[in-house]
C-alpha cells in the first residue's frame, strides 16, 4: 500500500545540472505536463492554481489602476497584421497561420494573436473620436501563440497565458506616465508577492520590441545567475496611431493622434518562481502565492482525535491563510517530501503527544527550520510565520543577486566574469548597436537593461572605448 | 456640449422586431462591437464586466463542488482530432485548422480547438493508472472556434467564450451522479444569479453532443418565445475510455475503463440575460450579476454639497453591492437614458432638496417604481430592493414561460401553436427519429429535451399515432 512507498523525491542537483533539476521540479511538483502538440503544454491544476493567484492579485492591481478587461477575437488578418512596418516584421516569422474553416479555403489567412496591439489599434480607431473618449486604459488576459523552435515549459512555450495592456492617451506625456506606471506594478507585484527583486530599466534599440517607440522592463536574476526578463511596458509613441489612424478632436477643436502603451506578463513567471526560490528538495512557495499556504500533516492519524484535531485546526486557520489538511493514507514521510517537492510554506505536525501538550510542531520550507507553538495562539503564530517568510525570502533572493551582480570595465574583465561567475554585470556602453552584438557575438551575454538608477563605473564604452553613454545591466538570459 | 446633447435612446421595438432590437441592445448597451475577422466580437468592457461575474459565481460553484481548473493547449492535432469516430464527425465540418507554423508548413494540420474532449482523455490516458488516481474533477475556462456560416453576437459566432469541465471516474455510476449533479448546479445558478427559470431534461439521440451516451441539457424561454439552450451535461461512458485508452486498476487488480463526462457554458449567456430581461428602453440586468448595482445620479450636481453626498453615499452603500457615481458633466436625463440602456437595476437620484430632506430616490430598472427613502436607512432601503428585484425579475420570467408553454395532441394544433403563439409545446413522441425530423420539416419547431418532468398529455406520439414513450418540450430555438 501507498503507506509503505517512498515517495520518489530524487531530483537532479540544481548545481550539478541546474536545466535538468528545472525540468525534474516542473514534473514533479506536478505544474505541468507535455501536451500532444510540441511546444505546448499543460498546466495541472497544481500550475494552475498558481497562475489563478497571479491573475487575481495583479488584476487587482490593474483595476486600482483605473484598467478595465476586454476581449479580443484570437485572430487577426493577415492585412491587419501587417499595417505596422516594424511590427509585422517583428512577429511575422513565428506566427501560426489559419488557412481553412470547415472545408473550405478562406479568402485571406488568418494568424493566431501572437500578441494585440493589432486589434486593439483596429478598435480605437473606431472607438476614440474626442478628447472626452480619452484615457481607454484596457486590458486582456488571454492566451497567446509564438511558433518557437526550442520549448521549455513556463520559460518558452509555443503558446502561453498572459495578460496584455493596451492603452490610448491624449498626449504623449500621459503615455509616458502610464508606461512607467505599470512598470512600477509590476515590480511592486514581483517584490511584494513573488518575492522576487527586479532591476528596472529600459531596453535598447535592438532588445525592444517591435513597433515600440521605447520598451521598459523588470529583469530578475535566476538561481544559476541567468536572468530573466520578468515583464515589459512600452511606449508607443504615435507610430500605430499614424498607421491605424487612432485620431481624437482636442478641445481646441483640432485632429490629434493618441499616444499608445502596452504591457504584460505572462506564465513565465512561474518558471521565475521555481528558479529563484527553489531547492535540492523541490519547490519553494512564498506564501503570497502558494496555493495551500500551511499543510496540517496528522501523525498517527488512525489514534483517536488526531483527524478531529487536524479539521478542528483547519477551521482556526482558514481565517488567516490557505490551509488544508492531507488525511490521506500515505505515511507522514511521504506526505512531508510531497509537499515540501510542492513548495508549501508551512508544514503543520500534530500528532497524539502534541494534542496531550496542546502544541504543534511548524516547519518552514525555505530554511526547515521547526518550532514547536502552543495551539492557544496558532492564528498568530501561524500569521507571524508566513509573514516572516514572505519577507526573508525575498531578502534571500536580494542578497543572492548582489552577490551576482559584477561590474567590469575592461572586456577581458567582462568575458572572464560572464564565463566563471554567471550573473548581472554592469559595464559601459557608447549607445551603439555594433557594440552591443559584439559583446553578444564574443560572450553570449545580451544588454539586458539601462537601468533607471545609473552609475558612472568608466567614461568610456567597454566594448570600443569612446565615450560612454549609458550604463547597461549585461547577461546571459532565458 | 454633452449637457446639451441628447442620448440617442431610440431603439427597435422589441415586437416589432426582436432580432433588430437584440443588435441594436448589445452595440447601444455597449456590450460588444463587430470584429474584423467575420463573425468572431469584441468583448466590450461593460459585456466582459458581465462575464466576470458570470466566470466568478460559476467558478465559486465548481470549486464547492471538488474541480479543479487547469489549461490545456488550443491546438488539437488531426490524428488526436480524429480518435473517436462520432465526436470528429460532428465537429469536423465546423473547424479552424493551422497549416503553416511561421514560414514552415507543419507535418500535420491542427485544429483549433472546438471543444477539448480529445485533449483532456489524451492526457487522462497518461495521467490515470489506478483507482486511487479517481476521480479526476477538472474544469477549464478559455475561448473555442466554430466555424460558423451565420452569426449573431453572443448567441452563436465563430470564437466565444466557456467553461469546460472534464470528469473520469471508476464507475457509471458514479459518472452519471456528476452529470446531473453539474446539470443542477447549471440550474440553480441560472435561477439564482442570472434570474431564469429553465426546464431540465435530455436530449434525444439525434440532438446529443458528438460522441455523448447521454447529454442532460437546460432550455430557457426569451422574450420571443424562442427557446435557447442554456448549459449542457454530457454522460459519456466509456466510449472516449475505449478510444483513448483510459484504464485504471481496480481494487482487486483488475483493469478497467473510466467512465467520463464533460459540462460546457458559454457567453450565449450574456445573450439569454438580454432577451429574458431586457425591454424597450435597452437591457435590464438581475442585480446578482449587474457590474453597477446602484448608480448615483447627483441632480444639481454643480451646487455645493451635492457631488459630496454621493461620494459619502457611494462610500455608504459599497458595503452592501457595486455602487457607483455618474459625476460626469452629462445631464441627469442623459446618465438617466445610458443607465437605463445598460440596465443599471437602482438608480438613486440625490439633489440639493433630497439633502435638505435627509433623503434619496430610489428608482427600480425593471418596474420603472420610484420609492423615496430616508437616508439613515439608506443601506437597508437598498438592499431590500435589490433582494426584491433579484426575486421579481425570476417570477416574471417565470411567469412569462408559463404563459408561453402550451401543449398539443394532434399534429394541426402543433403547428398552429408554433405558428401563432412562439412558446414551449409539449407533445408526446415515439422516441422515432422519423418522427422528430419530420415536425422539424413541417413546423421548423425542434424537440428542445425530453423533460425530467414527465406529464402523459396523450397516449400516442403526436406525429405517427404509434404509442408514445416520451413527453418532449419543442419550440423554434436561437
Amino acid at each position: 500500500m501507498a503507506g509503505k512507498q517512498k515517495f520518489v523525491s530524487e531530483i537532479t542537483d540544481m548545481d550539478k545540472d541546474f536545466a535538468q533539476w528545472y525540468t525534474d521540479v516542473v514534473k514533479k511538483a506536478e505544474l505541468v505536463d507535455y501536451a500532444s502538440v510540441k511546444g505546448c503544454m499543460i498546466i495541472k491544476p497544481y500550475g494552475y492554481a498558481i497562475w489563478e493567484l497571479i491573475q487575481q492579485q495583479l488584476d487587482k492591481r490593474f483595476k486600482e489602476t483605473g484598467h478595465v478587461n476586454v476581449y479580443m477575437p484570437m485572430f487577426i488578418p493577415e492585412s491587419l497584421l501587417e499595417k505596422e512596418k516594424d511590427h509585422v516584421e517583428g512577429f511575422a516569422p513565428e506566427v501560426a497561420w489559419v488557412t481553412h474553416g470547415g472545408k473550405e479555403q478562406l479568402a485571406e489567412r488568418l494568424c493566431v494573436r501572437p500578441t494585440s496591439e493589432t486589434l486593439f489599434c483596429d478598435h480605437y480607431a473606431k472607438e476614440i473620436q474626442s478628447h472626452r473618449d480619452l484615457p481607454k486604459l484596457y486590458n486582456q488576459w488571454c492566451s497567446v501563440v509564438r511558433w518557437e523552435k526550442t520549448t521549455r515549459p513556463f520559460l518558452r512555450t509555443t503558446e502561453f497565458l498572459w495578460q496584455e495592456g493596451h492603452t490610448a492617451h491624449a498626449t504623449a506625456e500621459e503615455a509616458e506616465e502610464e508606461t512607467v506606471r505599470m512598470l512600477n506594478v509590476y515590480s511592486e507585484f514581483c517584490e511584494n508577492v513573488l518575492a522576487i527583486p527586479v532591476v528596472k530599466g529600459q531596453k535598447t534599440e535592438k532588445e525592444k520590441f517591435a513597433g515600440a517607440k521605447a520598451t521598459y522592463t523588470i529583469e530578475s536574476l535566476m538561481h544559476d545567475g541567468k536572468a530573466l526578463q520578468s515583464g515589459t511596458s512600452h511606449n508607443f509613441g504615435d507610430g500605430f496611431a499614424k498607421a491605424f489612424g487612432i485620431q481624437y478632436t482636442d478641445k481646441n477643436n483640432q485632429l490629434q493622434y493618441v499616444h499608445q502603451t502596452s504591457w504584460g506578463m505572462t506564465t513565465r513567471l512561474i518558471g521565475a518562481l521555481i528558479m529563484v526560490h527553489g531547492d535540492n528538495s523541490g519547490l519553494v512557495l512564498p506564501p503570497a502565492i502558494a496555493p495551500v499556504q500551511v499543510m496540517i500533516i496528522p501523525v498517527a492519524q488512525h489514534k483517536e482525535g488526531v483527524l478531529d484535531k487536524a479539521y478542528e485546526l483547519k477551521a482556526k486557520l482558514q481565517e488567516v491563510g490557505r490551509i488544508k489538511v492531507d488525511d490521506s493514507d500515505k505515511s507522514p514521510g511521504w506526505k512531508f517530501s510531497e509537499h515540501e517537492m510542492k513548495g508549501v510554506p508551512v508544514r503543520l505536525e500534530i500528532g497524539p503527544k502534541d494534542i496531550e501538550a496542546n502544541q504543534a510542531v511548524l516547519a518552514r520550507r525555505d530554511t526547515g527550520e521547526k518550532v514547536v507553538v502552543s495551539l492557544d495562539h496558532i492564528q498568530e503564530e501561524v500569521t507571524k510565520l508566513l509573514t516572516a517568510m514572505q519577507k526573508e525570502m525575498l531578502e534571500k533572493a536580494r542578497n543572492h543577486r548582489e552577490a551576482h551582480t559584477y561590474s567590469a570595465t575592461t572586456m577581458e574583465e567582462f568575458t572572464k566574469t560572464v564565463e566563471e561567475t554567471p550573473g548581472f554585470v554592469k559595464a559601459m556602453w557608447c549607445g551603439d548597436e555594433a557594440c552591443e552584438n559584439k559583446i553578444k557575438e564574443e560572450t553570449g551575454a545580451t544588454s539586458r537593461c539601462m537601468p533607471f538608477e545609473q552609475e558612472e563605473i568608466a567614461k568610456t564604452c567597454i566594448c570600443c572605448g569612446k565615450p560612454a553613454k549609458k550604463m547597461v545591466y549585461w547577461g546571459k538570459a532565458y
